[in-house]
This record gives structure tokens, sequence and C-alpha cells, in this order.
């Protein structure tokens, strides 16, 4: 992989098939080649376990949309998510398969724009150009597109998204009282009748039990490559488990969590050996905030880029996606979706009020992953995360943890300031 | 009221003893005296009716202050609102009173954007502002801040307000499914609970029901006046109605919905008399959009400055706040209650997912008020009117209704780029 260049294989008959703008898609696909390769191959001491998900990015328009298409071939349901509060169980459990649509690409904004306001989340904007502009192969293999109400963004863009591809939406509470865990067992019941109806079969109990063990065998593993890059000095680099967590919303799981296990096999060997990847003394960071969508690896790069490292995120492609496990073995269906709702419920989205929770888990991931600071990350107009973020820097400055604030976008108009923004706190925290 | 210039009138050892920042609150009257005399008092053929609501802003930061504590005096809750989802039937139950507080102005933004981001909606800074700047009396009177969930920024703003002032906030349903009347029933019930622990006293089947039908006869006096300037030509201006749409939220409603009677008399009489406000050729427009809060006259400013007329707000401050009237004289109070959610869970705002119903809606009242062609009008970063206004132009589009689309702030800065734009519509709309 590290010989030669690296390119993003092609697959254009398939491309063709799905009704892609295939010469556009191309030059996308080359310049992504390249960023990867200017941003993960210069890394120097990088773990060798990282060559499967180099590889993963090499095969992202190809080899596995080869999979989803067989997958869809024989009758399963594929469908396209943006969200963690996806019952993923309920679609494996159907045989079916979830996939993270594109939505982390400046490119795809400018096709949004000429029909959403331009004032609203990058990511929306991006993943709704992606499909506008059918520019993205896993927007043209699914199904279905689930959508949530976690934002007002998401909330009505879904209703126009809905006239290019058929999108369902499931109602998140934006409480944790009673009546709302109520509200979305129910809400959970409805979305395994659509998914059953698209997969043409009931689900079983072996099977939502088996896919309950599946899918806490692939947070347990995303928890151990976390808890293993917490070492100081840590033996991977952010910009690498950054990865690894945007891989884990379009791999298959399964076949995931054996390799980030055999990843974390090698990091153990690594600390014994006393092998790190940054410098003794670089600064660790941790961030805190919105989801950073492949291949959004902006302030990873920044912050990796000026000899620091990145040793947690807490986001929804971070640990929002796994620090919570379910109850395994439920004795019948009823009892694993109530078990599944409270587990999904522990979620702490900025969508809700209050959402104390968030606060304390923050403080929390910042002691275990013994970092310098906090760099809390906002994309532009998104409004929850943007005033929650007051509470956080608030706790921050009562536990006397250095703290940053940056909100950005996907365009590369900021970089020179976010730069010197970034090399000031860096710093700060070194000092 | 006419001769002599229109003064509203100062309160300053009432100001102080409510902790206000006399001064500069001083100034702020002065200045939307002026506003006030230039856009309300310079229009010619008035009804005479309309001296009412002029007194109603002379005495905004006095008289009806000196209400509120009176009521607050006996014991009565007072309770500030911001949105047309709070059951006032229950405040009114028992014995309390509702007020719109302070957000329409650009004076205030500056103090909220100390602490609040800069790009949500002018709307959410301008109310945070006035309390955090102690330039509100009624931010300052009242003993809870009524919260509610329709949008990203109010939702977690109010988490923010909380730390100035006591701030109760309802989770608002995003869909119309049973759950979600059933939730919402819970919400309804809770807050009852709450109101009834600030009065002091359960509240009683006959207050209920009397409440209902006070709330009821509002809401008739304002369809009433909304039918008679649907006449074609209009006997008031646009900005009038608006105008009275507005003291709504804080007018006393019994004695409010008796002068409302009493200038839809005099309507009633220049209808017959051939008494028209406008120009017999004047440009008739329809807004629809995010409420208009005082003292917003921006747009009706601009529309009938150029000697078109606005006949009908289809927004919150406007007929989504009283298109819906509820059952009356129900057997008892979980009866009520049910009537009171069903009729609540009838508001089509746009922080429903789909929102099919306010599509109609705006084409039912474009063809009522005989209107020319809709603005729809909408604040910078409001997500959920924004995104919506795509489906609004299309419905708009498909109907052949000429129709323009303004997204603005409380600043002064997109006047001359809106008036252009505004006579450009009102040329195309009166050829």
């Amino acid at each position: 992989m590290t010989a030669g260049k690296f390119e993003i294989k092609a697959y254009p008959e398939m491309w063709k098939d799905l009704d892609m703008d295939v010469e556009r898609f191309d030059k996308m696909r080359l310049m992504l080649g390249d960023i990867y390769e200017k941003t993960y191959l210069s890394q120097k001491n990088r773990p060798s376990g990282m060559a499967y998900f180099d590889n993963m990015i090499a095969e992202i328009h190809g080899g596995r949309i080869k999979e989803l298409l067989a997958a869809k071939k024989e009758g399963k349901p594929v469908i396209g998510t943006f969200c963690v509060y996806i019952p993923e169980e309920i679609v494996l459990a159907a045989g079916g398969v979830c996939v993270g649509l594109c939505g982390g690409s400046q490119g795809s904004v400018p096709d949004a724009e000429k029909i959403l306001p331009r004032n609203i989340c990058p990511m929306v904007k991006s993943a709704f150009g992606f499909k506008a502009g059918r520019i993205c192969p896993y927007f043209q293999a699914v199904d279905l597109v689930y959508g949530e109400t976690t934002c007002d963004a998401k909330k009505k863009t879904w209703e126009i998204l809905d006239n290019m591809v058929s999108t369902y939406v499931m109602e998140i509470p934006q409480m944790k009282k009673q009546t709302d865990q109520d509200m979305w067992l129910a809400e959970v019941k409805e979305f395994k009748t659509k998914v059953e109806s698209l997969a043409g079969k009931e689900v079983m109990l072996e099977e939502l039990n088996r896919a309950v063990k599946t899918m806490n065998n692939k947070r347990k593993a995303l928890q151990r490559i976390n808890m293993l890059r917490h070492t100081n000095p840590t033996p991977i680099s952010g910009k690498d488990v950054l990865l690894i967590e945007q891989i884990a919303f379009y791999d298959e799981p399964v076949r995931f969590t054996e390799k980030v296990g055999e990843l974390c096999d090698e990091l153990e060997q690594r600390i014994q050996d006393g092998v790190a990847v940054p410098g003794k003394n670089a600064a660790r960071v941790m961030v805190a905030g919105v989801p950073m969508a492949l291949p959004n690896w902006k302030l990873h790069n920044l912050v990796e880029g000026a000899g620091a490292v990145i040793v947690n995120e807490e986001s929804c492609i971070g640990t929002r996606y796994y620090k919570d496990l379910m109850d395994e073995d439920g004795e019948d269906i009823e009892t694993i979706l109530q078990n599944l709702t409270r587990r999904y419920m522990q979620i702490d989205c900025s969508c809700f009020t209050p959402n104390n929770e968030r606060i304390d888990q923050v403080l929390k991931e910042y002691r275990e992953s013994d970092a310098h600071g906090i760099i809390h990350y906002s994309l532009q107009f998104c409004h929850t995360y943007n005033v929650e973020e007051i509470r956080i820097r608030e706790a921050c400055e009562k536990e006397n943890i250095p703290y940053m604030f940056i909100e950005s976008d996907y365009s590369p108009e900021d970089v020179g300031q976010l730069q010197t923004r970034v090399e000031a706190f860096l710093e700060q925290i070194s000092g």
C-alpha cells in the first residue's frame, strides 16, 4: 500500500449501472486518493494493522459497494444512515445492512445550495448534494435512507430528500422522561415493522439476540482501541483512530470487529515494547463535539501536523457511537426491544434538553484519555452543539481544563486561521 | 394621540424596582416612540378604534406592567411566553396571566451575542439579550418563562436562560402520530400541575371551561378582523392588523376581545360606506412564514410604504395563533385537557415533519384573502421555516401564485436591498 501512488479503485461500469455522474465522480475519486495519501500514508511508524483500513478506503467506491449490491440481490434490505440513533440491531437481525452515507465533503455542497438554504449545517448540505449530484455510490445503492429528527436542518431536509430517494424518518425524543421512552419504544417497533416489510420476513428471537451480540462486540472492539490509545505515550495516531471510527459506519460489522481486534493486539504489543507514534512530549488533545464524517480530517490534520496527538473523539463518530452496550440474551422480542430502547436513550446527543449527561461524559473522557486540553469542534450553523458548547466551556473553566472552541465547515478557507489558533492552543497546553 | 409628538410613557421608579437598566432602557423607549410615530401615526385615514391600540403602545412599558405587578401581588402567576404552544387556557383558569416577552428588536442582539452563537435566529438572540441586558420590563416581571422545543435554537437557549430567570420547558412533538398526542397530553397535565403549584390552588372545572370560552372569544375576534380586512378594498392597513396581532400576546384577553370587537364594528361600517385604506388599485400581498415580534414592522413598512397593502399574516403572530378554536363546555377536566391537546396539535408549525397541513393552509389563506401574491418571510438561520419554504414555493409555482422569499434579520442593513426587491415584486403583481 505504501509503495507507489495510492489510488482509490475505479469501477466505472458499476457506477454507470448505479446511475451515477461517472465523469465527475471519477475526478472526486482521484482527489480523495491524493488527500488520503497526503494525510494518512505520510504518517510514520503506523501499525501494520492499518493496512486493512487503507484497503477499505481503496475499495470505498468499489469492493464495499459490490457487497451491498450482492446483499440486495439476495433480497436483503440496505439502509443508508447518518445518525447513531438507527437501531442497527433490528436491521442486522432482518439480514440487512446499514451503511453510513456520504456527507463529509465540500465537493457536493454547491449541489445542495441550489436547493437548500446556504446557512445550514455543511454535513446536511454535503449529504443532500451527494444525492442531488449522483456522486455517492452508497446513496445510489440503498433501498432506503434512515432519517431522524435530531436537528431542525436534517428533520426538514428529509422532506425534500424524499423526492429523490425513499426516506424513512424516526422521531427522536427531545427529553428523557418516561413518556419519551414510551414514544421511542413505539418508534422502534414501527421501524422493526418497516424493516421486516423490506426484508420480506419477520425478525426472529434468535436472530435478534445474535444481532445484539454482533453490535455489542463491535462496540467493545471500539471501546478497546479507544482505551489502548489513551495510553501515554499513545501507540496510534488520532487520525488513524478517527479513520477506524469513520469506517465503522460502512464496513461489515463482524469482519470489522475482527480487524479492529487484530489491530488492538498489535497495539498492546506496541505498548509493551514502548513503541509510540508521536514524540514523547507531544501535547495530547481530546476532541469533543459534532461528528467528523469521512473524509473530514481537517482538525486532526492540523493538530497532528503540529506535532500533537488526538487521544479521544467525544462525538457520534467516536465514543457516542460505542460507549453504551445493551443487555444480551433477551428472553423474548418485547424484552429485547425494551432493552434496546433503554440503550439508545442513553445517547447524550445535544438534541436533548437538558443534556447534563454529556457534560459529565466529556469530563469523564477527558480524565480517562489523559489529555492536556479539549477542543470543542462544531460545524457551522449546528445550533444544538453550538449552544451546548457554552455549558461545556463553563464546565471546563470550572475544572481548569484548557479549552478551545472551533466552529468550522468543509471549505479550506479557514485552514490558515485555524492553524494559527490550534498552534497557540498547543503551545498553551504544552507549557 | 395624533396631536403632538407620540411618546411611550416612562415609569423610571417602577423600572428601578424591577432591577432594570433604567438609563439604557429610557433611550430605547424614546427610539421606539419615534419609530412608532413614523410607522403608525403617519398613516392616513386610520379607523378611530386604533386609538386603544395606540394607547397600548404608549403604556407598553407602564400601564400593562402595573397590571402584571398587581396580579402578582394577589398571588396570581405571571408567565412569559414566546410561542403559540402555551396552553393559555390553563394559565387563565388558574387566575394567571400570559404575556409575550420582548424579542423583536435589534437593540438587544449585541447583549446576546456576548454569550450565544451569532448565527442563530435574531428573535432568540433578541429575547435572550433583553433579559441579559435587563431592558424588558416583562422579562423582569414574570414569575416564569415558558419555553418549548419547537426549534433547536430556542430549545438549547432555555438551558442558558434558566440561569437568569426560571424557565419551564414543554416538549412539543415533532410528528402528529397517536404517540405524539399521548406525549403532549402528558406534557399538558404536567404543565397544569406546575401552574397550579405557582397559583397555590387547583384548577376547577368551571374555571377551565370559562378560560376556554375566553380564549375562543379572543380567537373569534381575531378571526373576524382578519375576515373583514380580506374585503377588497380593505378597510384597514396591514400594519394596523399586525399591531393588533402583536398586542394580542400581551394584553388582557377579555378587554382586548372587546376592543377588537368594537374595531370590527367600525370596519363593517367602513366597508358599507366604501371607506378603504389603500388606493383602489393597491396590490394586495399575503405574508407567510415566521412571526414578526413587536416592534418588527420592517416588511409591512416596506410593502405598505410602496403603496401596496398586506391582507394576511400566515404566521404565529397571525392566523396560526387564532385559526383553531377548541370544544367548549367539557364535562370534566380530563375531557377538556384532551380537547385542548387536540386543538393545540392542529397548529401547523414548521417544527413538524411532514407539515403538509401548512402548505394547504397557506393556499387556503391566499384564496380567502383575495391576495395577488405571497411573500414568504423568514428570519435568518430559522432552519425549519427556511427549508419548509422550498415546499411552499413549489406549491405556489404549481398554483401560479406570484411568490417571493425574503430572509432577513432585525438590522436595518438590508432595507435598501429589500426595498428594491419588494418594489419589483409589487410591480409584477400589479401588472
